[in-house]
C-alpha cells in the first residue's frame, strides 16, 4: 500500500480550487440572500450570478444573456435535446448523433424514440472520429437537431465541430455539443464553432459539482425543461445555487488564463505515459486518436486482464484511475466507445483510462510507468489465454 | 438606513448553518472523488452520499432507498408530475393539484395542458385551505395523480394532507405533495401521510441550495426524468453534487434534532407579530389560516399601499422581507395565492409575508414592530383614496 494518493482521473471530476472555493465560502453562510428576492443581501447574491455568468460567457466568446445555468452537465444535455425536440416537433422528429456520446447524450436520444423521435447515431471510425461528410450525408428533410460532442470523455477524441457546425447552418439545422470534457479544458469559441447549444459542466475544471451551464445562442428556440419559477429569464427554474454559480464563474476565468501552461504540461504527461507504456507493456493499444485527443487524456486497452482487477491493483497502488465513464461504473458491460472503435467485447474490458491534472508531475507519472508494467503482467498471468501466446511466443 | 440587517424571509432562503458548512468542506478539495468511480476517495464520496441518504430517509419516516436526490424543489416537483403524467398515460390524462400551488407545480401542470393533459385546479377557501371532500369529488376514472402542498409557501396553510393520502390510497391513484416549505420545519411521517411522491429542498431548512430530493415510495413507478448516467440507482442521471448532498443531510438531521424548541420559539414570534400588527396597523387582514399555518409565517396585507415600496422601505430600515414568492418577484402580477383566497388585486398587492428563523430574537420583532407602522402610514399618505377614507372617519 501506498502513502501518497495520486489521483489520474480528472475527466471523472477534479477538486475545487482554493480559490474557487474561496470565492463561494461567502455565499454559503453571509451573503445567502435568494438572487430572485429585493433587499441587500439578494442584491449580492444577484450581482454575484450575474458576473459568474459574464465570467462563463467571456471564456467561450459568447454573451452574457446567452449563458443559462443548470444542475450540471447532464442537465444541458437532456435540456438542449429534449428542448429542440419538443420545440421544434412540428418540423420534423429526425436527430443526428454519434455513437460515442456521453450517455447523457444517447440515453436522452434512446428516451426520445420511444415517444417517436429518429435518431441516427453515426458510427466512427477506428479512432473514434466522426466526418463531417457522414453528418451532411445524415441529413433529412426533417432533421431538427445534430447533437455531435466536443471531446469524447473516454478517449478524448475531439471531432470536427466547426466543419459540422458550417454544415449544420448551410442546411438550417440547429446544432448541439456536448462540450462537457472540452471547456476549461481547452479553447473554445462559439462564435468560431457555429454550435447553437454547448453545454458544460463546473466540476470538469475544478469547479463544484451540481453546477452546469447551457449557453443558448440568441435566437435558437428552446423549450423550457424545468418548469416554476422565473429564474434565468424565465428559462430554467429553481432558486439559483448561488456559491455553485459563483464556483463555476471564478473556476472557468482561472482555468481560462492558465489554459496554455495548463495544456503543455498535460500534454507532456500525456505523450510520456503513451510513449512508455507503449514501448514497455506489450499487447497493448492506445485507444482513441494520438493526436486529435483530449491534452490530459490517455486510454489503453491491454489485452488479456479485466480492467476492474487493473484497477483495484492501482487503487491498492495509491493510484485513482478509470476504465473509462465514471457515470457507467457498476456496469459490467463493456464500454459503448471502445466498442464503437472496434475493439473486440475481450480486449474493451481491459481498458485504463488516465487522465490527467494540475497537481500531476512528472514523478507521478513515473511512479505509474514504475508499478503499471507489474500490475498488468501480475494479472495477465491469471489469464489462460495468455499464457498460451506466451508458450507460444517462447 | 440601520447597521445591523434582520432577515424576516426564510421561506425564500436559509443561510447553511456552520456545522453543515463544516460537513460539506472536506468534500470539495479533499474528499473530492466522483461518487461513481471506484478508488479510495470516490468510495468515501459513496460513503458520504449513502450516509446523507440515510438521514434525509429517517427525518421523514421513509427507507433509504426511497430517497433520491435533486439539484432542488422544483426539479423534484417537475420530476414527479411529468414522472407520473408519461409514466401513466395509458391509464389517462387527469391531474388534480390546487390553484394556491408552488409555480413549480403550476407550470408544470400548465405546461402538460399544453401537451394534452386535463388539470383541475382545485380552489381554496378564504383561508387558503382545500377540504379532502373537495379533492374526492374531482377525482374522476382517469386520474392518475393528486398533487396537493404540504404547506404553502406564501401565507403557511397547512392542507389535511393526510386525509387527501387516504381518499388518494382508497381510489388507487398516486400522490405528490410539494413539501418544500414543511420538510425541516415542521414533523413528516411519510408512513402516516399516505403519500406516494414527496418533493424537498435543502435551502429551506439551513441546507445548501442546489439541491433537493425527492421521496418516492417503494412500489410507485415513475419515469424518469434527467437521463444519462447510472446514478441514484438509474433513476437520475448526473455526478452526485456531493457535498450539497452531504450539506442536506447534516442539515435535516439537525432540524429534525432542534424541531421541537425551533417551533416553539417561531411561534412565539408569529403570534406576537400577528397580535401587535392586527393592534397596531388598521386596515390590515392576516392572510392564511391562523392556526393551520407554518410556525414561522405571517402574512399581512395592508390596505392603500405597493407591496414594493414597503418592502423597499423596510430594506432601507434594515429588514429583509417579501411580499410573497421570491421566484415570482419581478413580476408586477399580484400573487395568485392572495387571488386565489380571494383578496381583490388592489389589497393583494400590498402583501408582505414574514417568515421567522432561527437567528431570529424577539428583540428583532420588536423592532420591527417599531418601524412597520410608521413605514405603512407614511405609504398610505401617498395614496388618493387612504386620504379620503380618513377623511370619512374624521
Amino acid at each position: 500500500m501506498s502513502e501518497r494518493f495520486i489521483y489520474f482521473d480528472h475527466a471523472a471530476t477534479t477538486p475545487v480550487r482554493p480559490e474557487v472555493l474561496e470565492a463561494m465560502l461567502p455565499y454559503f453562510d453571509k451573503k445567502y440572500g435568494n438572487a430572485s428576492s429585493i433587499y441587500s443581501i439578494a442584491r449580492e447574491s444577484r450581482a454575484a450570478v450575474d458576473e459568474a455568468r459574464e465570467m462563463v460567457a467571456n471564456a467561450i466568446g459568447a454573451k452574457s444573456d446567452e449563458i443559462y445555468f443548470t444542475s450540471g452537465g447532464t442537465e444541458a444535455d437532456n435540456w438542449a435535446i429534449k428542448g429542440i425536440a419538443r420545440g421544434s416537433a412540428d418540423k420534423g422528429k429526425h436527430i443526428i448523433t454519434t455513437s460515442i456520446e456521453h450517455h447523457a447524450v444517447l440515453h436522452t436520444c434512446q428516451y426520445l424514440e420511444k415517444e417517436g423521435f429518429d435518431v441516427t447515431y453515426l458510427p466512427v471510425d477506428e479512432k473514434g472520429l466522426i466526418s463531417p461528410a457522414q453528418v451532411e450525408e445524415a441529413i433529412r428533410e426533417d432533421t431538427i437537431l445534430i447533437s455531435v460532442m466536443f471531446a469524447n470523455n473516454e478517449i478524448g477524441t475531439i471531432q470536427p465541430i466547426e466543419e459540422i457546425g458550417e454544415i449544420a447552418k448551410r442546411h438550417g439545422i440547429v446544432f448541439h455539443t456536448d462540450a462537457v470534457q472540452a471547456v476549461g479544458n481547452i479553447h473554445i469559441d462559439v462564435k468560431k464553432l457555429g454550435v447553437d447549444l454547448l453545454s458544460m459542466s463546473a466540476h470538469k475544471f475544478y469547479g463544484p459539482k451540481g453546477v452546469g451551464a447551457l449557453y443558448i445562442r440568441k435566437g435558437t428556440k428552446l423549450a423550457s425543461y424545468i418548469h416554476g419559477g422565473a429564474q434565468e429569464r424565465g428559462k430554467r427554474a429553481s432558486t439559483e445555487n448561488v456559491p455553485g454559480i459563483v464556483g463555476m464563474g471564478r473556476a472557468i476565468e482561472i482555468a481560462t488564463q492558465n489554459m496554455d501552461s495548463y495544456n503543455k504540461k498535460l500534454l507532456e504527461l500525456r505523450e510520456m505515459t503513451i510513449d512508455k507504456v507503449l514501448a514497455t507493456i506489450p499487447y497493448t493499444r492506445l485507444n482513441g486518436d494520438r493526436d486529435k485527443r483530449l491534452p490530459g487524456n490517455v486510454n489503453f486497452s491491454f489485452e488479456f486482464i479485466e480492467g476492474e482487477s487493473l484497477l483495484l491493483l492501482l487503487d491498492m497502488a495509491g493510484i485513482g484511475a478509470s476504465s473509462g465513464s465514471a457515470c457507467t461504473s457498476g456496469s459490467l458491460d463493456p464500454s459503448h466507445v471502445l466498442l464503437a472503435i472496434g475493439l473486440p467485447h475481450g480486449i474493451a474490458h481491459g481498458s485504463l483510462r488516465l487522465t490527467f491534472g494540475k497537481d500531476n508531475t512528472r514523478e507521478d507519472v513515473e511512479y505509474l510507468l514504475e508499478v503499471l508494467p507489474g500490475i498488468v503482467e501480475r494479472l495477465r498471468r491469471m489469464s489462460p489465454l495468455y499464457e498460451r501466446v506466451k508458450n507460444r511466443e517462447e
